[in-house]
């Protein structure tokens, strides 16, 4: 895949680089850097408004709100918070909800700025209540999680949860800003962490061998959050994910090939109960599914696949999906995938690896899906 | 205003007029005439899909909806239908999951098309959905009552009430196609043709005077649902309306003029309790008193203020508003006309009649609304 280099100095002057979503007037910049999210000087350009709503959750409220609203305090006359309970078990209407309380209950009015601050579920509902409000007010993402900072909050997909489905009620609708500040992720857990170098494995076997490659050469600086490493997986995970969403805003082809390890990961996620596999770890187990079956169809051979497994490892995710069904596991897999927002007549589309660095969305015979669920799951 | 005739003959063959909403690759068109609802024809163009879904409510589904299953029969291998509870309270969130409920047992996938079979509050509400579902699928609206194909089946303007204001939470989302039935007008009850009546009369003060002419000639016509009147009259709304959203569909400016009459309407609605009153019922006086406004502004004189308050009160429409707080009852009209959403900053904004066919958006003292507020309400 040919990627433009779309950085520009804008934010120069912060330290932070910028990769921008090319969408016409609905285009915007990802700034990536350090000591960001406290930087007024950042939100200078977001259109005027009376008020703005910053919306969080209880893990991240403590450590990050008050430096948000003090860096927003000189912009708008008012700055409310909404603390959302955390967790994707939360990610329905009745959390939805909140955000709409709050929002009217402070009186704000359609020029109002919402302001997500926190991880992927934060980012999602902000993004949908933002779409929603007075039928669209403008928002912010300041995502605190790597998951956040190089997939959900970047390319305007938002979502909440349905009990008969992940994702399934929302809305395109773009941010008119994302800040990644790497300095929130100190304070990331181990297995968030993990979970979100998922999606940055992602972006090599679909698109950029050579993004693999760096991967794999750089895990352990990733892990051990080396400023320099994480910026450069941020940014280049940006960059990719800018070009694929530039030629695809609303998902109606190339896009689909984002939702590589998805398919399985959503039947996980589903199977096992919102909240008790993260996203992320989903989507590592999802991905290493994903490759067999891309080999099982002749697309890629063994090697490749062992290698795409041991990045995963290497990663601190599981590359085995969990058993969701004693008597008929398979079955149940899928089962679930049928409903994925991807499915169309019934029958799954997935995302496969045709040849390294390369995705292609397609339809698989049941039976050899079921090979795959009964060879990689424990 | 100049208004271009935007008719052609594509639905010529069913004896149709049609009015074109031109907003590039989402323009649609709206089709006027006779028993064109059970017209399997009429559907021939739409996408491609498995499966339909109508949306209707306990009042419309014994009358119309074996009809469109009917009429649907032939384009889709599984046509679904869901009955919403019938009025204005209804419009919440709790309904609104009741179609996102149906859609994914029924294992829609994201071709799905859903049709609003009914009035006002089930396109707004089957339009929210379409926009919501796996983050947008077509729909269709099939309006059975006057106001809904004069005025909310046209142009895109979706939501669900919240408990603190109406119309808070919804989307910009435009149909595929808009079928107004004339014969469906036939089992209106008398107090909801006046109802749609008030959307008709709007379109006179605000933009034709040729057109209020017209009313003032044709009253009687319509009142006695003559399908030749109503043609034209429905017509003529159509055509106003695909004017001012063709060039502002998301309501940056012009299109906040089809709002005359709803800023009080909207508080007469809240202050009662949705339902108690009829959206147009509320409309109706609330023309009486922004004209009023308009003219304490010294924008129009008695005569016309006099003129549209005859016109109103002959279409069966409420000509004043009641009384929502016996202690200080325009306190109680500003506070709710301050959580409107054309309100910024605290400050209402009010759709006045800018001399005769004319209308503009403006703040008033609330000293001036007080005094309007007091001599208009009973």
């Amino acid at each position: 895949m040919q990627t433009e280099l779309t950085s520009s100095s804008s934010f120069g002057a912060l330290g932070a680089q910028t990769v921008t979503i090319d969408l016409a007037e609905r285009s915007y910049p990802i700034v990536i850097g350090t000591d960001l999210l406290p930087a007024a000087a950042l939100y200078a350009h977001l259109p005027k408004a009376m008020a703005a709503l910053i919306v969080t959750n209880t893990m991240v409220a403590p450590l990050y709100a008050q430096a948000l609203q003090g860096a927003l305090a000189g912009q708008y006359a008012q700055v409310h918070t909404v603390v959302l309970p955390d967790g994707e078990e939360h990610k329905t209407w009745q959390t939805l909800n909140l955000i709409f309380d709050a929002l009217l209950q402070h009186g704000c009015d359609r020029k109002t700025v919402l302001f997500a601050l926190g991880g992927g579920v934060v980012g999602d509902m902000t993004g949908f209540a933002a779409a929603s409000y007075m039928r669209g007010v403008p928002f912010v993402q300041v995502p605190t999680t790597l998951l956040a900072q190089v997939d959900s909050s970047v390319g305007g997909k938002t979502a909440i949860n349905h009990p008969l489905g992940k994702n399934m009620i929302g809305a395109f609708y773009q941010p008119q800003l994302v800040v990644c500040d790497l300095a929130t992720l100190d304070t990331l857990a181990p297995r968030e962490l993990s979970a979100g170098l998922a999606e940055i494995i992602k972006y090599g076997p679909i698109a950029d061998m050579a993004f693999m490659d760096w991967l794999e050469a750089n895990m352990d600086a990733l892990l051990a959050r080396d400023r320099t490493a994480l910026a450069h997986a941020v940014r280049r995970s940006c960059e990719i994910k800018a070009w694929v969403v530039g030629q695809d805003e609303r998902e109606s082809g190339l896009r689909a090939i984002l939702n590589f390890g998805h398919t399985f990961g959503h039947a996980i996620e589903a199977g096992m109960g919102y909240g008790a596999w993260l996203h992320g770890e989903g989507v590592g187990a999802g991905m290493v599914m994903a490759t067999e079956l891309s080999r099982r169809l002749g697309l890629v051979d063994g090697a490749f696949a062992a290698r795409l497994q041991a990045l995963v490892q290497r990663a601190g995710l599981p590359v085995r999906g969990p058993v969701l069904d004693a008597q008929d596991n398979a079955g149940r897999y899928l089962e679930l995938m049928r409903v994925d927002k991807k499915a169309e007549g019934g029958e799954i589309r997935f995302v496969v690896i045709d040849g390294p660095g390369q995705a292609a969305v397609r339809a698989a015979p049941d039976a050899l899906v079921r090979e795959v669920i009964d060879a990689c799951c424990t």
